[in-house]
């Protein structure tokens, strides 16, 4: 069976040290991963499969993670992982959605293989895919172990981006505008909404010539007329209006690498308040990013938008924006640092943001976003199409 | 602000009475809803905000549900719940990703203010959206109250729909049907993967002429070549094989409700051998649906199906189906029943399944599924795609 290995094994090899180091600064012998972003970062581990649980567990002891998963998917362990076959452990389907078997009370029994039963285990506890019952059911069965929240341990080592990962993060970019000009050229009054979201959706998917598009982390938010005005909506099947503002976030996403950006469509002229709103809104955007580099914090960065927009008297309720990498649904961000008042982060080069500037306001809002990468002397635009508003 | 309902609020009003029956069978005060899908039965909420902590509670004590999200979101639960103003609370967005702050804790004050303090609450502890952090801090926050596992409570009474859900789940169905179609028209061999599987996104997302897609509750499984061989892969970037079988299983998300459908698509002659081990799988799935009516249990369909299967020595290892209905990412599984030994949830008219058919096996995979309601005398296909390869 033939490897489709995204990166070299050196490569997750340094993930792995790296996840190893921290654990021995915090004093876990082993880490359990649920998260699938943090499953494919550490393994390459890429299958829709994560509905049904899944681990990770990171051991000091033992050079590779071990990877326990549902049996029928330990084929996409064998071609996705860069792990030996040694390293694969499944349990039976009969624990699926099952009443009354519990897949994390089997799962215990290969943690205590690997000397889970009296070991210091850190655990994902504000992950998506730690439940409270596999919380629960892990403690019961472990119950010599001390269990640790580690949640974030991984997260924020791939905060930073290696060259090969910005690789992908560039390329889900050209995904990402290929997307906003399929948006902008398809729109159009009388068009239904589901229509144009089928076109934003090809093209996310078909991706570029040069190079395919992947499922995205989070749907297509698209919201046209009143929907516009909620910050996360969806299409319905109602014709386009003839004079109407359309709010688009897209996702490239390319080999899970996720990169996302917002625009306002307007279809009709805009009014001049309008206009002037959303103008703004942009200078707010292009100063944060003016003010981005290494050594600035995200709480840094947020004041320069913050005070761009107060000298209008507008204020952004939201936080201005997040991280960006590995994507598998129901987020991209990857929960770390925030541009926000109190976030200390210190901005480091390779590190991604989605500087997520829309502005939803009581009956008006307007989004013109700039995903980026920290550079060694500021930031690099991770897509190109222009922050205007998008007038057709 | 308009409200955008799919359903009669009589409709929401009797599911919310359902759930207060089994709450008082149970001896709950409170029971707090985690799971989107549960969230969209109980009060038509729908925005892609379930990555940010969300509640619904209801009270044995109050009419309407109590509805809790971020600030941010308030917009969508005014315009998409048949819920009052007075119903809607939400928690700042500072509380968002914080590293300090716990928005489950804040919810605890609300959770107080309706009764809570001294309550017996039901939580969803095996809830994709119930972390163990949510439970930790909410036990925490609330010491005196008593939680106890309620875990798909919600999700047994959906398990049946009513006559204006099964509309939508056959309108799910046509779109199921215009993708398979969509994917066999434009299959062809030199075309990349990634351009395939775009076209069945658009066609998901597009719908029909008469009615428009949604986004699906999990990704589209499309495995070609060695990746048929996964039950839950991915497209890639290559181009399709002359001779060649593409596993698909795409999905029909109508206003949320989803039918899933699976095919084995085949590019040249296949093989006689193959044609039979297809044969097999589908003169199983037959003799399982034939068998399908009120009374009946899930296991008995299941050993329907496993003794087709056995005749000629072939096990299938997973489950033969699963229940589907309201979907949002991660699944659109409802996570109760399952067609396979030992479930003996009595079939009712009302209830949908997609019978999973499918057969991976060392080296060879063949897909060719059935989604279908129960009716008062037997069933009713929700996809009118015929249960064949379909050879091109």
């Amino acid at each position: 069976m033939e490897k489709t290995l995204i990166f070299d094994r050196a490569e997750y090899e340094a993930r792995v040290a790296a996840v190893k180091n921290s654990m021995a600064e915090r004093g876990l012998d082993l880490l359990l991963v649920s998260e699938p972003p943090n499953l494919y970062y550490l393994t390459g581990y890429d299958a829709y499969s994560f509905y049904t649980p899944q681990l990770a567990m990171v051991s000091l002891e033992r050079k590779e993670p071990v990877f326990i998963t549902r049996s029928m998917d330990k084929v996409s362990a064998r071609m996705t992982t860069y792990l030996n076959e040694d390293s694969v452990f499944s349990y039976p389907d009969s624990y699926v959605n099952s009443q009354t078997l519990s897949a994390y009370e089997y799962m215990s029994g290969i943690i205590r293989e690997f000397g889970g039963e009296k070991a210091t285990i850190g655990v994902e506890m504000g992950g998506y895919y730690y439940s409270a019952r596999a919380h629960a059911d892990l403690v019961k069965a472990l119950p010599k172990a001390k269990f640790v929240d580690a949640d974030l341990l991984v997260n924020w080592i791939r905060l930073v981006k290696s060259p090969a990962e910005l690789v992908l993060m560039r390329q889900a970019g050209q995904i990402g505008d290929a997307a906003l000009k399929r948006a902008f050229e398809t729109a159009e009054p009388g068009l239904r909404e589901c229509d144009l979201a089928a076109a934003v959706y090809h093209q996310q998917i078909s991706g570029t010539p040069e190079f395919g598009g992947n499922y995205d982390s989070s749907a297509l938010h698209f919201g046209a007329g009143q929907l516009a005005l909620a910050p996360h909506p969806t299409w319905t099947d109602k014709p386009l209006q003839a004079a109407t503002t359309i709010y688009l976030e897209v996702h490239g996403n390319r080999r899970r690498y996720q990169v996302n950006v917002a625009r306002t469509i307007v279809l009709g002229k805009p009014s001049p308040s309008y206009e002037d709103f959303a103008k703004i809104a942009i200078e707010a955007t292009d100063l944060a990013l003016e003010s981005v580099r290494p050594g600035r914090t995200c709480s840094e960065v947020h004041r320069t938008f913050a005070n761009a927009l107060s000298r209008h008297g507008i204020e952004k309720e939201g936080r201005l924006g997040y991280p960006t990498g590995i994507g598998y649904p129901p987020a991209a961000a990857e929960r770390t640092a925030s541009f926000r008042k109190g976030d200390d982060t210190v901005l480091q080069p390779g590190m991604c943001f989605h500087m997520m500037s829309g502005l939803w306001l009581e009956g008006v809002s307007v989004a013109v976003t700039q995903p980026f990468a920290v550079t060694e002397n500021g930031y690099e635009q991770l897509t190109k199409t222009p922050r205007t508003l998008l007038v057709k």
